[in-house]
């Protein structure tokens, strides 16, 4: 069982990060070790070219790390990202973007996290991330 | 002489990342292969332990190796990240962000650039980020 | 269809970094877009505690790369790593190291790469890294 | 004062990788939070176009980031890395390689460095890595 649930992650979002909930990003599924994050298209995303800006991607990469870290390790907030690598590979089409994350190792003081981006609708990755967060001692 | 003004920066940076003109940050120093960008503190960037969010950090940055290459090759709006990585390093004071960044190599086709941030008035670097840029052929 | 065997990129892998193949070093599968290669373990790689060094696994991803990147564009000798990014996750066991690598994206400059290593015989990770190769123009 | 000389870093590089110090990799310099190591150049390193390979100068950037950690805690055999990454930025010249590190960030449990590679006698990096390495708890 995820230590958090999609609501729970939501709630936590809305209260750190008022302006991710405002632009619509949300956690839709949160497995033990895995979550997916979906932010939907925005007009003030874009940038020249019609692309989506690489700094919403890195905003939604950065947590949907939170949300896989979270699922399984509870509601500890002082985890905090201490390195995070991002290569974007495609543009993206204008619509929502979804985020797949996952842990690759859940240690006592470190996690190392992957994250995969793809518009909606669309097989290929768009983006993908990996990342560290320290975890506090408890 | 840099192939872009402060002024220009900012105009291009309004046009383009309406949200982080909104947010305060500006470009106020730009010499060749070199640019200074400042991100004023406000509570929306906030994450639980007055930290300012990681991804507040990752924008600035991001900003701030993009005027570094402008500041070498003009106004080319196509030019675009195609990796980034950034180690945070401590918790930035609850003050105006500083954020240097500077070309370590500019070639015909690939640019890469470092960037460290620190608080204002506070020499330690609070984060450091590096990161590759695409030319597009002229 | 690959546009390199496991035959052809050993050969290869001989001519250009000998030290590789000297130390048992070898592609041992090679689909379109992906490629498998394995280290034997060898006491010269050992570091304090008995963990395989960091340096040794960087070749090991590295050369993974190549082989995957090859394996999408056949012997392009120039294809030259721009940027390597690597997490080490696990202490490996003392044995051999399996190595996975696949093309996240291929362009015409730039292929994007990231490659997952494993001790054989044991399913987790022991190191996750990413990478991007600079195609030269044909 | 460094926690460490160039002498036992050398004695401590010989016993933990042997193949570096067969290849003539050395300290020369080691201050508190900084270090200064040295690639002699050999035709083993070599890969098609003359270039020095990738692989040889992750190891020396590697083993650069783990003299600054040393000179900053003292002799911790246990120390690890973490995470790395690197950028290639230019075509070695076929002679001796300097690479310069220092200490971003000494915490208790993580360190973050900074290494800048250059040929000897060339004023232009060739390669900019960053990393962290773990602390053992003491």
């Amino acid at each position: 069982m995820p230590k958090m649930t999609p609501e729970e992650f939501n709630a936590l979002l809305a209260e750190e990060m008022p302006w991710a909930t405002e632009a619509g990003m949300r956690a839709s599924e949160i497995a033990r070790g895995r979550a997916v994050l979906r932010q939907p298209f925005g007009q003030s995303m874009l940038r020249p070219g019609g692309t989506i800006s690489g700094p919403a991607m890195m905003a939604l990469a950065d947590a949907t790390m939170y949300a896989a870290v979270l699922s399984g390790i509870g509601k500890v907030k002082l985890a905090v990202t201490t390195s995070f690598n991002i290569n974007f590979l495609r543009k993206p089409y204008p619509g929502e973007l979804v985020a797949e994350g996952r842990i690759l190792k859940l240690g006592k003081r470190l996690a190392v996290l992957e994250v995969t981006i793809h518009s909606e609708g669309h097989a290929e990755a768009v983006a993908h991330a990996t990342g560290t967060y320290s975890i506090p001692p408890s």
